[in-house]
Parts: structure tokens; sequence; C-alpha cells
């Protein structure tokens, strides 16, 4: 069994990480810690989990916590989870960071976005887990970068047309809208269900922290430097993540060729025939990613559509199955959950 | 590998059964039916089960069905099970039928209720396939009545007060709140997205269908003619019932030791600490049902919560449940998924 | 034109107020207040209200509050609202406090139920502004107390019953269901459109603060005194209260008779034929109070169901026709606008 | 006072006619037609209605329809409306269509995307019903085709721009996400609440039918032949249309400038500071489009996005806003509702 803990588990990503990790047949969490709720069990923050009652969160230290588990998982807010991180890695012991410290190669390119980082010697370390990308990096790594939600959506279905030249690389628009669930579960006004229901609103227009995200994974698939158009939209509903993105093909380009090359063995990517395209309530509650696209002939472009549930896939989903591989397991270990629907 | 036919496998009881059993750790799935499907693959007709696309829904014989499988699950509309089941039955096969057509042990109370019925004489060959009241007898059983969602939700709150004399018989008020899937998947106006978002309403006041199943179980467990007031609520939301239920405590009566008594190892079913009460939100996806309630000085009643998804443990988990039980698996086997939150 | 001003127009019940009052032909709006928002146009804080830029809000004092104005609407929370409405009250002007704090009549219940008084004095001058029980109190009135929103679709659905001695006064029984609207506008977890969506929970059950509430009305209709069981419940909708209540009918009682003789010629109150519910979405945006019932011979029951929106005639419209009232205009002005559906 | 009628009362834009018409100050409703519920009153259809149960829906020859009023609202499907249209137009009446049916002016687009046209010869009757771009032509108009839903909200975005020469007209990208009501109130599976709630999708990507109107739209804006890409998603909210639309602008184009000079004096649209986008929730229930837009340096594109709700001003509202203006009546009439937050 492998010995896991969760640093930050009383948010939307750390319960996911629970409720994957409690079945998890190979897996036993030894520590979970909560700044806010220490002393309390995790079954009182999140009552479905009340057969879970024995896991207790503690303020842990940095170093009690690296000693407690094999692998430690950090779902903690950006700059917060950096030292832990650290801390964790430095005591030799394996990281899986759900934040967005590491993820970004670029010590400038972090420190424009998010502010000063500590740790910049690191950076180098993180693999960027993104498995149908880095599958054998990930293998080997120690500390783990694991992907946002909208960059998750938008790379699984940008790569394999970038990789192969087959678009326009400066025509690239990304139409993404997201369930609530990815704005945490910190209270703020514009979060509550009366702001919310009913209503969609696109936000953080053209200066989402994820564009770096995402153009440092494209540029590296595409072999140049990539900008993108990103737009994400809040929608009334809690999980999935719909990515709607505009490309225009090079003449000729095969794209239904390049998926099938790039994802015919994937165990969580599933490429729809043409024209198919899918929903995010297709997808809720597994580690699917499903993609599919159209062409139009009238205007030349393309649209792709991808969906996941942003805290499976696009979160906690995409960590365990990062943590599968770095321990050896199979990769697909304790996430075999089918969609649910409705 | 018990081999499992699904008869109806196209409406949400049917995809539910699919979406627990394709991961069934000891069974085989060897048929799927569907009248209007005939032909089509589940993966069409829920595109979430992509990975299910070998499984094809055909318009078997019912003589057909039984021969495919073990045991049958039949996911059909009350009326239309009747024979369907007893086809099956009579070719010696285990039946597991989530209709109401063999709930009810009273002939009459049934054609009263729903119509003439076909086989009255299956009827006291049926078992009632509430697990927590009826092990045994499931156990033996070759057809197996899966519950009512309404009842489900009632019973499991009700039957240990009754069957200890702890509450005023004639007190029972059953307010109940479910989602909208269990109405079903056949297109009607009541049930179109904008007909029910954001809007609450009452419906079939005092003659909804699974009052008799109620009172014919709170009957048997109180020993003696239970009548209740039922009062079933449509809430804008998928999945999921709430039963908020009033009763006249006996004075002195410990309904925190009834309800330890009954349940303490109940695989699925959870009591919560006094005043503590549930919410749909902390079962949803899960075959539990939560229980929590609270004693009123001032009026001298008692307010009994429970909480359960109504595909799950009010369907086609319980189903599961039961087929678990008929063929000497682990009674948790398949069913260990915890609630999706949020 | 009548000059009015909204103390704490930044919350869910301002807003109302500023939607219903903006294209009132009898009104103008002098003053907004916030303190938290001083000096913010309210078409920032709300920005459907892009026209009403020129409304801004401030700081005020109290006394400059009474001075700009001939009737204030306080839309304070409770404790809050106590010193504001004295002052304007004691300034001469007119007052209608949508707050919980001069709608108790008996100063102990007050203090029990929210804490202590500071302008106990002013309980007996303040009128419970329900305009189908206190039409007349309410025109000659300087000091409306606007009922809770819970206890108008209570009190409107029992009132009649009880005033002719239809029922059995102890067998009360009120379960309610309402949107979010109702928990107001500040952050807080519980309310965050994850934690609500999805989901349906009781809560405060048995101790929820509009039970004293709804019990001084019944008991003044009924000339006793009148206990009730009151659970609330949490919907994810955003309008919207349905309040289905339970009770036990005298033999032969007339309801129906009783309905049309109390509410006949009422504006906003429609009592709907025998057998027939309303539901929430029936009655959206609008000051309606839809009423239905249905007696159930089994139990010797009827269930009564009534239908409101709770910022509407549950707050804002019902303060709106109170004004109307006590400034002799006409009762329904500005208030003609029709359910919104879907 | 103007005597009208409305042809298809039983849908969703007929009620929204309904809501808007019956307490315009200036308007009689004369006549209300359905072929499913004739001899119903509209009070039974929709409940929220109870008022006006004096209405009764029948099913009235085209010849009577037009003697009993002095202006139509059709509001029926296309192909359906397309004869009513004309009889009313023939019989010397005014008529409003809110179908598709005179919407295009060639007669080939229409009969490549509706099917067959009875009465071409109309087409060129027929003004575009935009106040915002045809307000003259509309004031002397006898037939109105009111435009579509997702026209709406994309002309009023693009027109001003285009017009003006200050976008790339091959650039265009219109990614709009719609609510449920659009697609009406007649029963389908894909419409049900369960199969829409908690998901999000696109549908019809490069083949939706409103993409030849809002081309015809905008190429008369351009003064030449435009061609868009318009992929519309559906979104788990009753009402409103939310379109993020990409263009490139020409170097220093003055996009604030182009649109405050556009609208500057229009009761019904306003153009948002830079950089301020609106949400569907803030025109909800209002004859509003709300437009804001912002440039990305980066890609070099802009990003603008209307919200209007779909049912009001993108149909019933803006058929009534025509209605005024071919009638003589203030444009504003009967169109004052503020938004309904939340």
């Amino acid at each position: 069994m492998v010995q896991v803990a969760i640093a930050g588990a009383s948010g939307y990503t750390g319960l996911e990480l629970l409720r994957i990790l409690l079945v998890h047949p190979e897996v036993e969490i030894t520590a979970v810690t909560s700044e806010k709720h220490d002393g309390r069990p995790v079954s009182e923050i999140f009552p479905g989990l009340i057969d879970a009652s024995s896991l207790v969160c503690h303020a842990l230290t940095k170093s009690e916590l690296a000693r407690r588990a094999d692998v430690v998982f950090t779902a903690l807010p950006h700059g917060t989870a950096m030292t832990t991180v650290a801390e964790v890695y430095d005591a030799g012991k394996k990281v899986i960071d759900l934040s967005a410290d590491y993820r970004l190669h670029d010590r400038r390119v972090y420190e424009t976005t998010y502010g000063k980082h500590e740790r910049p010697d690191l950076l180098e370390k993180a693999v960027y887990g993104l498995p149908e990308l880095h599958r054998e990096a990930i293998r080997k790594a120690r500390l783990v970068a694991s992907p946002g939600c909208y960059p998750t959506g938008a790379i699984l279905a940008l790569a394999p047309l970038l990789g192969r030249g087959l678009i326009n690389p400066d025509s690239i628009i990304i139409d993404a809208k997201s369930g609530v669930s990815g704005a945490g579960r910190n209270p703020s006004q514009d979060m509550l269900f009366s702001e919310v229901q009913g209503s969609i609103k696109a936000y953080k227009v053209g200066e989402h922290r994820h564009t770096p995200e995402i153009e440092q994974a494209l540029s590296l698939a595409a072999g140049r430097e990539i900008t993108v158009s990103f737009t994400p939209h809040l929608v009334p509903m809690n999980r999935g993540i719909l990515s709607t993105i505009y490309v225009t093909p090079r003449p000729g380009a095969d794209l239904a060729g390049a998926y099938a090359a790039a994802y015919k063995d994937e165990p969580f990517v599933r490429v729809l025939p043409h024209a198919q395209l899918p929903a995010t309530g297709h997808v809720l509650g597994s580690n699917y990613c499903f993609i599919g696209w159209k062409e139009d002939p009238r205007t030349g472009r393309a649209v792709i559509v991808s969906a996941i549930d942003n805290l499976v896939k696009g979160a906690s989903g995409q960590a365990v199955q990062a943590m599968n591989l770095l321990c050896g397991l199979a990769e697909t270990a304790g996430l075999g959950q089918l969609p649910l629907f409705p």
C-alpha cells in the first residue's frame, strides 16, 4: 500500500482526492491537513464522508507532513503550496502539487502571473503532470505539477494538431465554459448561489492566469511560440468544463488521423466520431476527457470541443493518475468510476 | 461471474444499473434489451458509456431474455414488467423487478392502484427487496420486488420506531421532496427543463401510488394497519429524495436507541447524531441512506429526515444490493462508490 | 410624488425595492444608503440597474436619512434596523421596516428570539404589515413592521381557517421550502452555489426565528394560543417559498367558503379551485400569493399549499403594498407586474 | 387602445407576449389562438396568468383572426406562420411575425434553410424588426419579421463596427450560449430537466438556421458579403443569451466611439464602459441588450460580449417594441420592466 497524505483537504479538490483515494485499492491515507480545521474529522467538513470519520484534519508542520507519507498531494492555494511542496521534496518524498506553483517552467512568467517564487530551483525538477503528453517523465518524477483545469481541456484538444503542424498556430481561440466548483470553497459574494444561478458570464477575459500555462504546453507541442485567445465563462452548474476551440486547419489536414494516433491507446481520452460533440454531462464524476470536432467548409475553420470534469480529469483524478504512474501502479487504478448521468 | 441481463436499459434506472454493473467485480452483463432502441449500442443512448459500445440493446423475446442470464433486472414500466418478470421466473431464473408490479402483496390493492394483475399467483413468491428489513428472505428469493424510491426513504426512517412501538401510529406525515430523474426519461411537457427549473411544487397529493407500498411496509413493521399522509414534491435538481417526516413519539421513547439497534451494523444506512440532519447532496451517487432526527418539546412531535439518491438506494443500487444477497456475493460488492460532492 | 428613501440598499430586498420603486408611478427615490458602499452608484452594485446610475449609495446619518424622505424603507439586518427605524419615527416620518425588529408585540419574545430591544416603547406603535389582515391599521400607521417571508406564506394560508374555527388548532404543521435569495447577499460558505446546487436540506428545525412571528399572528387570528411545527428547507432555486401545511379540519368545515370570504376581493391573493395546487414558478417576480388545498378523507387531514415570491410578497412587494396604503395611494400601484415564466 | 391578437399563445414566446401586453397601457388583447388548446382559458395553460382567465384560446380561422384585431402577433412555428401571416396581411391588417418565415429577403436562402416558401411575394414587403437598425422602416411597415434570438444579440454587437469598417469582416466568430426556453415548450427528450441540468453542450455547430439571418444583417451593415462562424450552446438556465464574439479590429479602430454613436440614444441598448462585460443575469425579464467589449493586444483580437433575455429583447419584447413603432405609440410603452435579479 502506498501511504499518501493530503495537504489542504477541506476544499473541493481535497474532497475529490479523498473520494477517490478512500476507495483506491493500493492506497492508505495516512494524513490529511487543514490549517482552518485542525482537529476536525473530515466527516464533519464533508458530511458525505461519514464513514471516514476516523480521518482527522491536523495543522501539521511541513516536516511532519513529509514524515507521514510516501506521496503528498498538495491541494493548497498557489503561493501557499510553494514551500510545502519544496519541503516535502527536500525531505526526499514524492509530491503532487495541484496548485499552479510549479507548472510554469519560466520563473519570470510565473512571477509576472502569480507573484514571487520562493523556490525557482525546483521549477526544472517539476514534471507537468499531463500523462497523455509526459507519461514517461511522470513515472520518473518526484515532483509533479498537476495541470490546471482549463489547460487540461484545451491542451488535450490541441496538442495532437499542433504537434503535427495541422493548424495555423496563430488562429487559436479557446472559448471555455466552467462549472462553479472551480472557484473553490472560500466564501465570496460572486459565487453565492443567487449570484450564479440562472446567469452566464465571461470573466478575466484576456487575462486569466491559465493562459500562460496553456501557451507553454502548446508552444512545446508546436515547437514554436504560441499565443492564444482564451475566454473563460462561469456556467450555473457544479462541475464540468466545455472548451469550444476555433482553429484554421491547413489544407488537407487529417484531424481524425491525428487524434486517433495520439489517443487510440489512452485510457481516459475518447475521441468521438466526426461531427459528434461532447457535453460536460457525459463525463461527470469520471476521469475522461471527451473530444469531438467539426470542420466548417464555409469559413475554413474547424470547431473542436472537449469536455472534462474539472474536479476529476481537471484536478484530482489526473493527480491520482500521475500518482499511479510515479508509484508504478496500474495507471487506471482507483479511477474506474463511470460518469454519473443524470 | 454472475451473468446478468437488463430488460429496459434505456431509461435512467437502466442506465444506473449499467453504471454500477459495468464495473461490478463479480458480474458480466450478457444482455440489455430495449424495444425502442433495438440494435443500438448503449453508448449511443448514453454517450457517457462510450467504452461500453460493444453492449448493444436488442428487443429480445422474454424466453430469449431468460435464456441469456442467471439474473434478470427488469427496469420496465409497471404493467409492462409484469409478464416479463413472470416468464423469467417461470424459466427458473432469478429476477429483480424495479417496477411496482410485485411490490404489493394484496392483489386488490395492486389492482386499485395500478390496474389488472396478470400473475397474482406470483405475488406471494415475491420478496420485498429492502435488505435492511428482509435480508434473509432476499437471500433465498428468486423474485425480488425492488422498493420504490419514496418508500425506501420513508420506510427506513420509520420501521425501527414502529417496530418498537415508539410513536403514535396515527401521527405519521411524510413530506417528501424528489429530484426530477424519478420521473423517467420519456418526454413530457411537465418535465421540460424550463417548466421545472426555478420552481417547486407538490403533486399527486394524497393519491400518489407509492402510498399503499409505504403503508404495507409500515403496517408490517407495526403489526397493525398504518395510514399515512404522504405528499411528494418535485424539486429542481436531478437526483435525491429528502423525506421530512413528522411523528408523535410516545413519552420517553428512545429514538436514538431504536435507530442504533436497527442500523448499527448496516453497510448503507447511517444514523446521524441527534439534531444533525442530512441533505440529499451528502449521498449523491452513493447507495447510502442518511437518517437524522430532532425532537421538538414545544409540540411533542419529532421531525425525522432521511436522504437517499433516488436512482441508487432508491432504485438501481438497492437492486444490486439485493442481487448480491441472492447470488451469495458480498452485500456491498460493486456499491462502494462514495458520494459525489459538489 | 411620494419621496422615499431606502436604508440598506445593497442586499436583495434592497434591490427588489429599487426594482419596484424605480418604476412606481407615484414615487421618487430621494436617498439610498449603504454603510459598505458609501459613494457607489447603485448601478455598480446591481449592474442590471444601469439606468439608475444617478442614484448613489451614501452612508447617511439617521437624522439625515429622516430629513430626506417622507417614507423610509429599512432593509437592514435585525438589530441594526432597530435604532434607524426609531430615529426616523421620532423625526415624525413614516417608516416601513423589513427587518424583524418591530414584528413581535411582546418584548420578551423578541429578546428571547433575537436579543435585546433598544426601543420596546415602539413595539406597540408598530402595525404588522400584512394588508390582508390589517389593512385599516396600516392606512393609519407611521411604523409598519413588514412581515417575514415564511410568515407571509403560512399566515395567509391559515388565518381564514383559524379565524372561523375550522381546524384543530393543535394540528398545524408547516413544511416550508425556500429559494436561496432569502439568505441574503452576504458571503457564506453554506450559500455558495456549489454547496446548494443539486441538493435540498432542512435547517433550523424547530428553532427558526420566524416561528414566534407565525404563532403570534395565528394566535391573534384564532383568539387563543397557537403552537406550530415549522420546518424550513433550502431549495436550489433563487426565489420562491412553497408552504405545505398539514391541518385537521373540523367535521364539515367549509374551507372553500372560508377562503372565498377572506380573499375574494383581495388584489394579490388567489385561491385556486379545490385540489389544484400552486407552484412557486407561478408567482415569480409578482406580488401574488397563490393558495390551494386538498382534503384527504383517508387521514382526516387537509393539505394546504401556498406559494409566494419571497422577495416580492414575502418582502419588498408587500412593503410597497403597505406604503401605498399608508400614503393613500392605490394599493396596487407599482405592483402590477405579472409573474415571469419560465 | 390598439386591438391585438396573438396567434399561437401556448408557447413561451406567446406567454411572454401575454405577460407584456396584458399590462401594456395602450393595448387590448382581443383574441388568442391555439390549435391544441381550443376553448381553454390562458390561465389554465399558464397558471400564473390566473387573472387573465377571461382570455380563452380558440382555434380561429385565419380570416377570423384578421377580423378580430388591428395588429396580429404570430408566435407560431416557421412554416405554420407563413400562411397565417400572409392572410392577415392580405386582409389589410398589421402583422408582427415572430417566426423565421419572413426574415430572409432571399427566397432561395429561405428555402435552402427552412423549406418551401408559399408566399415569396411578401418577402420584400417584410421589414426586419430590429428597431435599432430599421426604426423608420418599421414605423411604416405592415409586415414585420421579428428577429431571431441569436441574431439579435449578435447583430446589435457587430453592426456598428461593420458599418464603420472597423473590423476585419472575415474574422468574425460568434460563440453563443443560450438558456433552454429558446427550445420551446414542445416535449422532447433532449430538453428534459434531467438531460439539461448540470451540463453544457454545443449543438448544430456550423449549421444552425440563424446563421443566414445573422449573415444577411451583417452583410447589409458591412456593404459586402459576410460569413461568420456561429456556434450555439445550451446552458442549464431558463432565459438569456450571452454572445461572446471574436473579431480582429483594424489598427486604431475606435470601438467605443462606434458604439456610442450607434446607441447613445437607444432606449434598450446599453454599452458598458471598456473591459466591463455583461452577464445574462443583468438583463433577465427586461428588454435590454447589454454590450461590453475588451481589446486583447496580445492577439490583436477584441472580444465583444452581448447579453439579452432571449424571450424579451430576443423575441416578444422586441416584437412589442416594433408594434409600438408601427402603431405610433411611445417606443418604450409597456416595456419599462427592470431586470429581475436574482
